[in-house]
């Protein structure tokens, strides 16, 4: 199987600080680290699930992609992250089965990762990303 | 921690024999099985994803909740659910924590479960399901 597990599930909310309570004090869950990232023009929190993740994502710029993505379609899960072994074989299968990859070759993700996401329009209007992990 | 793992995401499609491919063929997951569930109105298919679980959900009825569900929003994400170790508990935590729940006791699932989805107005936007496993 190409796929090793949920990396994690990104989710667009507009306002990180009250949305936190409901995963840490509702449900339990972890919050492993609160991380601005500038690239992405978000403010990110990180709780922890098993062995995946769930990262809530705040916009830190109106013109930012979460805020779009809010803007579209309210505050909600916002894409859904595959760790593969191998990003680039991974892209191979995926363009032979016919999705369509928002970049040709992976970037630099948080943490050493390299990432690539598929365009929605080829996933019935879900946004995947696929990550792979650095090397130990 | 409250919450053990991600259990599954559930995906609301319009089509599931046209999605299949993009789960098993692009991304490489197993299809572990096909169901179809009367009570809930659906055909399911379920993908292995590490100690997880992706089911995408096709309704089987124009009236069913998975046919409102794509007339308002399209398709895409429906649904995360957390495995929790015991449901009650963890219904009093999320009620005491502000969560408003669509039922007042666990309802039976799949395989022996027991499952509670909280109102998705109390958690901004994301329907989310706890589920007990059967006790082994």
């Amino acid at each position: 199987m190409m796929v090793r597990k949920i990396d994690h599930l990104g989710i667009a909310v507009k306002d990180l600080d009250s949305v936190i309570p409901i995963y840490r004090d509702a449900l339990g869950l972890e919050l492993e680290k609160m991380e601005e990232v500038p690239t992405e023009k978000v403010r990110t929190a990180f709780f922890v699930a098993g062995d995946s993740h769930i990262e809530l994502l705040e916009s830190t710029d109106p013109e930012g992609p979460i805020a779009k993505a809010i803007e579209k379609r309210g505050e909600g899960i916002h894409h859904m992250a595959f760790e593969v072994a191998d990003i680039r074989a991974a892209m191979a299968q995926a363009r032979a089965a016919g999705l369509q990859l928002l970049a040709e070759e992976p970037k630099p993700g948080a943490g050493g990762t390299l990432v690539v996401f598929a365009h929605p329009k080829t996933t019935r209007g879900v946004l995947i990303e696929l990550v792979q992990k650095p090397q130990k």
